[in-house]
């Protein structure tokens, strides 16, 4: 009854808040840490994460070496799919989009589950070596540690809440997603929230990424991503030269983007990550493009990054057909979305962010709140409450989305951000 | 004797027209051409080329339709070589780099040979559709004109001159190179002149090409080709954004590069053909690079754009490197030459240049002469007199090294061009 009647006075501050979840004043977070942190079943979870250290960095080092491009996770899905079925979850499945899906039901389970995730795809193609290269306690690999290690941590999740018998108020939905990454443009956990069979079934949502513990992503960066094309007629290099070149209005067009001016905060980036066109080098190629990447911390800033490149490349098309010939055609530039990424936020004031504050403390480190684009920004975008949540201590993964991405997997400092990690999760949803 | 004489007198001019061959005084060029014109010999080879027409552009298709990309031309060559066993001349072999060679011999060999040619790569990449599509009397397919058409014709000059039993003073060596085109850099021709049996053994050297009987090359076209690479740290695209990105110095410097202004005489050319690097849309990549294409009729004038193509290079890297960040590491541009073709011409003087002149103009063309990079380079840098002539009336071909080639095989010019064609190869080798 008490509870009820609170609930209803919190109930217009909830809404003063939006859509970021119900906000709870009414729960004391760090108490129920501290309960958490105390009890006979969490520490023998403790105990069993510290054993299996050794085990996690192999299993990790195992489903690194697996490779998971873009739209080619299935083999690794199938893998982690084995693994989650031996941690514990022997329903474990892989859905219609390729996501690895095993549930863990809860004591007082209201039909709605609390999805506790990692990425399966990389950002590298098929060919790279990712082969795990150990340098004392530091892994190197494409891959290691965003997210390949998440998943690996996930295993241990189950398996140290299986063998210490811990019981949570709410199910728990174990999920790899497909997609997370630029191309995936965040297919799997959007078919999750919208077509799966936990649509609108899901209240709240964790992502494990590569970071520090400490920091707590309650902000999704929304971003755009172009596949600009200019098209032109092509010729020959000596004998049509003065025709009109794609190659010049592309590399105009790279180097005005190049000189957009953007705010430090609201934070706002662009880059170019892949381009590419032409047949022979002594051709003028019918055709160049680049793939363009615009974030913000801000839909607007966003728009105004993504207005003024549309602008660009069209002025680096007619510039080129004014510089050079068009007798046999002209320069035309195709831009083509190929991410669409909303933006969104939760409270820091909801239950979800308190509880993660509160855990995160517990484990002795200063809480940051950051922005990024991950699994989370779906349901953020939905009003549904997610966080993005790290797995390492503070500074010790690094050169993520690079060949040379590494991860440093010592021991101590390890354990204890998994450890503290595994607390979030549990408090959040209401370990008994 | 009295040809002897003539010889002697000639002497100084030739050594006054330096290394591009003996300029001849002594020989009537048109009357030679005449007589042979008129010869109940060539007027039963032309009349075969004539009966022949059908067969020569269904040969020409079917060559078309094996793709012959650089290095790649093995397919081609062996079918081809199959051909020119059935049309006369058994001993055709492929050698040691993949030209196909057979030599027919002459009556009067001086133990050197006058090569009669065509290449048989296209600038066309593995994937691309060689089917020949029919217009009209239009023929459009990659490759169709330049120069897979002058492979089929030469397999015509084959038959015509067995079944007219046309003899000719000289060895004549039929040849299809591989490698004429970009990438290949001239390898077939420059084996064939360098290492192969032949070395040292050729006298004069024809390349039989798309374009008009009415044009004779007898420029070759220097070029530098490069593949410029920049390379840089990489990074994620939100987390690392304000490190230097390599596609923003690669943007500027083709910019900068399509800024650069050359002289309509002597021509001078440059394009970007070819542009690459990157892995994914959210990662800054470790590199990008592109291909290009410098060209000139004035070596001088070639070393200038070069030169400033290398600065440009350099000073983007540099750019870069001071706009953003290099706390990961700089940009660098690395510069590697890919193409060098030597330039050189053959003088109008020459026997050739005069039989060439002399037959074109019995045919009722008026002559042109031009600069092209073509397998003559080679021979004419060596001092080796060397043309390239074509093969189709004038203004019946177009849109080389673009997917919308195309070349016009409307009988009675393109008979007739075939005629003349050959009648320039007669002349030069002499006919008896």
């Amino acid at each position: 009854m008490l509870s009820a009647v609170r609930l209803s006075i919190s109930l217009p501050l909830a809404l003063a808040f939006g859509a970021s979840g119900a906000v709870a004043q009414s729960v004391n977070h760090a108490a129920d840490v501290s309960r958490i942190l105390a009890s006979p079943a969490f520490k023998a979870a403790a105990a069993q994460l510290d054993r299996e250290h050794g085990r996690i960095v192999d299993e990790g080092i195992k489903l690194t070496e697996i490779p998971a491009p873009p739209f080619k996770e299935e083999a690794r899905a199938r893998e982690f799919q084995k693994m989650l079925q031996a941690a514990g979850l022997p329903d474990a499945k892989i859905d219609e989009e390729g996501n690895v899906l095993a549930l863990r039901k809860g004591t007082h389970g209201d039909g709605k589950v609390v999805v506790v995730s990692a990425h399966l795809d990389t950002v590298f193609p098929a060919a790279t070596d990712v082969k795990v290269k150990h340098q004392g306690s530091k892994l190197y690999a494409p891959g290691v540690g965003d997210d390949t290690m998440s998943l690996s941590v996930l295993l241990a999740f189950v398996r140290a809440m299986q063998s210490a018998n811990i019981k949570t108020r709410d199910d728990i939905l174990f999920v790899a997603t497909v997609g997370e990454e630029g191309p995936g443009d965040l297919r799997g956990v959007r078919h999750l929230f919208t077509k799966g069979q936990y649509k609108n079934k899901i209240k709240s949502f964790f992502s494990i990424e590569s970071g520090g513990v400490d920091s707590i992503t309650n902000g999704g960066v929304g971003s755009k991503r172009y596949r600009v094309t200019f098209n032109g007629p092509g010729g020959h290099s000596f004998g049509a030269f003065g025709l009109v070149n794609p190659m010049f209005a592309l590399g105009q067009a790279a180097s005005e983007f190049s000189r957009i001016q953007v705010a430090a905060s609201p934070k706002t980036t662009y880059s170019i990550g892949v381009i590419g066109g032409g047949t022979s080098v002594n051709s003028i190629p019918l055709s160049g493009w680049m793939e363009v990447d615009m974030r913000s911390e801000s839909m607007p800033d966003l728009k105004r990054v993504e207005d003024r490149m549309l602008k660009i490349m069209q002025e680096a098309a007619e510039g080129e057909n004014f510089a050079r010939s068009t007798k046999e055609g002209k320069i035309t530039a195709e831009a083509k979305l190929i991410g669409d990424r909303p933006a969104g936020t939760t409270d820091v004031k909801t239950d979800l962010a308190q509880f993660a504050k509160a855990a995160v403390e517990a484990g002795g480190y200063k809480v940051s709140y950051r922005w990024s684009s991950t699994d989370s920004n779906l349901p953020m975008s939905l009003g549904i409450p997610a966080l993005t949540i790290g797995r390492s201590a503070p500074d010790r993964s690094g050169r993520s989305h690079s060949l040379d991405e590494w991860i440093d997997v010592e021991k101590e400092p390890m354990v204890k951000a998994v450890t503290t990690s595994l607390s979030i999760v549990l408090a959040a949803t209401g370990m008994e």
